[in-house]
């Protein structure tokens, strides 16, 4: 319901506040077989470059291993696309937050490589499964959503 | 002369062995204003989660920090496709190394913001500079490049 895709990614708005939205994202992931590779807290990162605060914002790098070897071995290149990101933000009601994933489909059909498109598209899947969980309109595989 | 563009990177064959090849590129990334906000050893996370061998190959999330608080003030969806990737794998000769970045433009044209567009045209001329200059065909502006 809450659910909804942009032109290049697929996104819900979690009734829970940051860190709790957080928690729930890294869990949906786990249980999608995603490992997070990179973080980056984009909060943290400006205010240390930059002396500006800005919203709660985590971007989590995810990468499924035999996914991620499978493109890479189809096209060398594809690391510049790898890996897929999920971002978690502060929404502008503090007890809502923001979880988006970029759409693997439309960020790796910039390859033009064919092979990559069904990997893509199962890579797809499974980040859709995470954001429906997350946002609690379905269950994750082996982490059962709190509440909906 | 070696440097060109793929449909969605920017690269270069420097002939240079990988760990040499890596030690520029971190060089002319900073000469440019990019830190280096995250780093994959994809080599490494293959062995360890697949228990397969692999190239040489390492993805950089490089980010100029005031060009990424516009985007994200732009666009707040924007860290989907943030950091910019710079890849740097070994080629098949081992004297010779690929060094690759995402081209920001065709990168950040998914999201369809206008106000973003740019932000990712001044960060490409500037991964474009990186570039050049890693594959020996340009200077860093202030890291001079060892040899052609």
């Amino acid at each position: 319901m809450l659910q909804h895709s942009t032109r290049y990614g697929i996104s819900t708005i979690v009734p829970l506040p940051f860190e709790q939205a957080l928690v729930r994202t890294r869990e949906a992931l786990a249980s999608e077989g995603f490992g997070v590779l990179t973080e980056i807290d984009v909060t943290a990162t400006l205010r240390k470059k930059l002396d500006v605060e800005f919203r709660p914002y985590i971007i989590l790098g995810a990468c499924n291993p035999p996914l991620a070897y499978k493109a890479v071995q189809a096209e060398p290149d594809i690391g510049l696309l790898l890996p897929c990101n999920v971002v978690v933000y502060a929404a502008d009601d503090p007890a809502a937050t923001i979880v988006a994933a970029l759409d693997p489909v439309e960020a790796l059909s910039l390859s033009g490589n064919e092979a990559v498109q069904p990997i893509a598209e199962e890579v797809r899947r499974r980040l859709e499964r995470v954001v429906a969980s997350v946002g609690g309109t379905q269950r994750a595989t082996s982490a059962p959503s709190e509440s909906a």
